[in-house]
C-alpha cells in the first residue's frame, strides 16, 4: 500500500521524504521502492542518507544501485564517502566501470570533467533516420538524454551534434551526415564549471559535449546539473562579498568550527587594516580634543562613505560576473560613477546640511566641514569601489573580494583623512 | 559570400556580432539572413538594435519575423517598445494573435504567464503512438520544445505529460493514456518567477506547463528562460544587499540619473539611522573629552563588528533563498550563531589584545575595554546578524534587505554602547 502510494510520487519528493525520516525508517522505505525509481531516488538522498544506505545494504544491491545511477551522481555520491568505503563500492562493479571511476574521481574538483555524465547518445554519420531512431529506441532506456545526439567517427571524435527533432522531422532513409550541425560547440575537461555555465546561458543550451584534449567525446553536461552549479557559483560570490573563505556545504549542515573558521581570516585581516583607520584618529587628536563634537559625525560619514562604495563595486562586480563589464571598460565606468556620484554626493551633503546647521543648530563651519567631506566621501568612494573589483579581475584575482567590507575599510580611512583636513580648514585649528 | 559565412555560425554570436556592428550596417547584414534563422538572431538582439529593425523594414517583413518568433519572445520585444509602436506591429498580425498579445501582454511582470511560451505539442490520450509521432511529425518544425509533450482534454485541461523518450520507446500502437504521466506538477499564470524557478531547480525540469484558474493549459516555460530569471533574481538580491532597489537594466546601458535615482533613497534612510550612532557618541562626550585615544579605536569596533553581522546575515539570507533555511529554523540558527560568535569573538579579542596591549603598549584598562567591547560586539553583531533576515521574512519582507548596510548601521550603535559602557566602568569615569 505505502509502495503504491510512493509509486505515484516523484523521486524529488520521495527523496526529500526521506531526507526527513529517521535513517531506520528511512531504510526499510527505500527497500520497498520499485527497483527502477529507487536508484532515482538514491540519487537525490542527502549525502549522510546516502552513505547509510550503503553501509546497511548488501554488496548485492550495492551493485544494483551503482549500475542503475547515471554515471555524474556515482561520481557525486562516492566523491563523499571515505576512500575505504569507495573500496569497497567499486568491488563489486565490473573492470571497465571501475577503470572509468577512478578515471572522473581524479578530474579537478569544479572543472567540466567533474560534472560529465557518459549516458549519452551516440551516432555514426553513415547511419540513416531510421537505423538511428533503432539505435536510440534499443538504448535509450539508459540515456541521460536523447534529446541531442552525438555524432562520432570511429576513433570517437566528435563530428557533429542533432536534435531528436530533427530526427523525427526528417525522412527514414535521410542521412545523417546530412542533416547534423557540424558547428559543435564543446568544451573540454579541465575547462572550468562557471564557463561552462557562462556557455549554456548564453547559447540556451539543455546539454553540452565535453571532449578531450585528442577532440574525442567523453562525456557530457546537462542542464539540470549546470543549474546547481550557477546557483553554487552564486552563493560563493555572495560568500566572498561578504568576506567569508566559500564554502559549499549547506549552513545547518556545517558544524560550528568549520563555520568560525571561514569566517575568522577575513575579520582578523580587515581588523588589523581598520588599525590604519584608528591611527588616522590618533594623528588628529588635539583637533577632536578642542572640538569634541566632531567625533558625533564620524561614524555618519564612515557608514555612508562605506555604503556608496559597496552600491558601485557591487554593481561591477556582478556586472563582471554576468560578462556585461568587461576590464576595457575601466574608464566608462569611472566616468559614469563620477558622475552618478557628483548627483548622489550633492543630494546627501544638502540634506545632511539642513538636517544638522537647521534643525540641530551646529555651527556653521563645523556643518560646513561635514558636508564638504561628505560630498567628497561619496564621490571618492564610489570611483574606488568602481575601479578596484576592475583591476582585481586585470590582476586575476576575484572581483568578488572587493565588496563592501574590503571598501569600506579602504573608504574610512579617506573618509576620516578629507574629514579632518576639512575641519582643521574651515575652524582654523 | 558573408551570407554563407553566417549561415555557418551560431545564431546567438550572429546576434552578438550584430549588436556590435553600428545600427546602418546591422540592418544591411541583418536583411542577407536566411529567413529561417532572422527570427531567431532577431531574439537575441539588444532591445535598441530590435528596435531600429522594426521602425526599418516593411509592414511585410515585419509580418514575418513575428509570425517566425516565439510568442514568449515576441511579448518580451513587445514590452520593450512604446504603446504606438507596439500598435504598429500587431496591427499585421491575424485577429487571434492580436487578442493572444493584448492577453499575454497583461500578465503582471515577473509572473509565470510573463515568461511562458505557447508553442508547445498537444497530444490526445486516444491517441496511438503512431498518431502522436506523426502529430509531431507534422507540427514539431514550429515548436520551441518537443522534449516534453502536454496531454489535454478537448476543453484544454491538462490531464498528463509524456517524455518524447517514451514515444520512441514504446511499441507503436500503445495508447498514450496507459503511458502518459498523469501526476503533473504545473503552476499557474499569476505564480511568481522565482517560485518557478525553485520548482525547476528542484525537479530538475527542462520545461513546464502552466495552466490558468479552470486548469486549462495556456503555455509552458522553459528551461533556457528560468536560467536567465534565475540570474536576474541573484542579480536583483546582490543590488537589495548592498542597500540599492533593484533594477534590471545592464549598468552601462543606464543613465546616470537612473543609476543615481536607485541608489541614494537608501544612501538617504542609512545616512539618518546613523544619527543615532551620532548621538551615543555626543552623550558621551565627556568621556572622550577626558580619554581621547578612546576615539582611535572606535573604527575598528564599529567595521569589525559590522563584518562579523554580515557574515551571518549573508549566509542566512542566501539560505532562506535556496530553501536550505526556513523560518522555524530561527533558533537552530541562534544557537549555531552563539557558538561561532563565541569562538570568533575569542580570537579576534585575543589577537587585538596582543597588539595593542604588548605591541603598542596601550593602557592596560584601556586594552582590556576594548577587547571586552570587541567581544561582545561580535557576538551581539551575528545573533542579530543571524535573526534579522529571519524576522524580515516572517513578516514578508525580502530577507536580502537585512544585508551588510542595514546590520551595520544596528551593530555600529550597538558596539559603541557596549564600548563606552565597558570604558567608563573599567577606567572608572
Ligand atoms: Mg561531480
Ligand atoms: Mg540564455
Ligand atoms: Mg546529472
Ligand atoms: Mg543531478
Ligand atoms: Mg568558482
Ligand atoms: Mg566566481
Ligand atoms: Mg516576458
Ligand atoms: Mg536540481
Ligand atoms: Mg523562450
Ligand atoms: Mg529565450
Ligand atoms: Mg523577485
Ligand atoms: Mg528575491
Ligand atoms: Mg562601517
Amino acid at each position: 500500500q505505502a509502495r503504491n502510494q510512493l509509486k505515484d510520487m516523484n523521486v524529488v519528493d520521495i527523496a526529500q521524504l526521506l531526507d526527513e525520516t529517521s535513517q531506520e525508517k528511512m531504510l526499510i522505505i527505500f527497500r520497498i521502492l520499485p527497483k527502477d525509481i529507487s536508484a532515482d531516488v538514491f540519487s537525490y538522498l542527502s549525502s549522510e542518507q546516502q552513505r547509510y544506505i550503503i553501509e546497511s545494504i548488501t554488496d548485492k544491491e550495492i551493485k544494483t544501485i551503482i549500475d542503475e545511477l547515471f554515471f555524474d551522481d556515482t561520481i557525486d555520491f562516492l566523491e563523499e564517502l571515505p576512500a575505504n568505503v569507495v573500496k569497497k563500492v567499486i568491488k563489486h562493479t565490473d573492470e571497465n566501470t571501475r577503470a572509468l571511476i577512478n578515471q572522473f574521481l581524479k578530474y579537478p574538483e569544479n572543472s567540466a570533467g567533474s560534472i560529465m555524465t557518459i549516458e549519452y547518445v551516440d551516432l555514426k554519420k553513415e547511419m540513416t533516420v531510421k537505423a538511428a531512431l533503432e539505435h536510440i529506441k534499443k538504448t535509450a532506456i539508459d540515456k541521460e538524454t536523447i534529446n541531442t545526439c552525438y555524432v562520432m567517427d570511429k576513433n570517437r571524435r566528435l563530428e557533429g551534434v542533432l536534435s531528436i527533432r530533427q530526427l523525427i522531422l526528417n525522412d527514414e532513409d535521410t542521412i545523417i551526415k546530412d542533416i547534423m550541425d557540424t558547428n559543435v560547440i564543446y568544451v573540454h575537461t579541465l575547462e572550468d564549471q562557471e564557463y561552462v555555465a557562462d556557455t549554456f546561458r548564453k547559447y540556451d543550451f539543455i546539454s553540452m559535449p565535453v571532449v578531450d584534449n585528442e577532440n574525442r567525446l567523453v562525456g557530457i553536461i546537462t542542464i539540470d546539473d549546470i543549474v546547481d552549479i550557477i546557483e553554487q557559483e552564486n552563493t560563493e560570490d555572495f560568500q566572498k562579498m561578504a568576506a567569508m573563505a566559500p564554502s559549499e556545504e549547506e549552513y545547518l549542515k556545517t558544524n560550528v568550527f568549520s563555520l568560525a573558521k571561514h569566517r575568522v581570516v577575513w575579520l582578523l585581516v580587515l581588523m588589523i587594516s581598520a588599525t590604519f583607520t584608528g591611527n588616522i584618529i590618533r594623528k588628529f587628536d588635539e583637533v577632536l580634543q578642542s572640538v569634541v563634537v566632531l567625533a558625533a559625525f564620524i561614524p555618519m560619514l564612515m557608514d555612508t562613505g562605506g555604503n556608496a562604495g559597496s552600491q558601485s563595486s557591487t554593481l561591477i562586480i556582478r556586472g563582471l560576473a554576468l560578462g556585461e563589464i568587461e576590464t576595457k571598460d575601466v574608464f566608462k565606468v569611472i566616468w559614469k560613477e563620477l558622475r552618478v556620484s557628483l548627483v548622489v554626493g550633492i543630494v546627501l551633503a544638502l540634506v545632511n546640511f539642513l538636517r544638522i546647521y537647521y534643525l540641530e543648530k551646529t555651527d556653521i563651519y563645523i556643518s560646513l566641514a561635514i558636508c564638504i567631506s561628505l560630498f567628497f566621501t561619496v564621490i571618492l568612494a564610489k570611483v574606488v569601489g568602481g575601479i578596484l573589483p576592475i583591476v582585481a579581475k586585470k590582476v586575476k584575482l576575484d572581483p568578488a573580494i572587493m565588496a563592501s567590507p574590503l571598501i569600506t575599510t579602504i573608504v574610512d580611512a579617506l573618509a576620516l583623512l578629507i574629514y579632518f583636513s576639512a575641519a582643521t580648514t574651515l575652524l582654523g585649528l
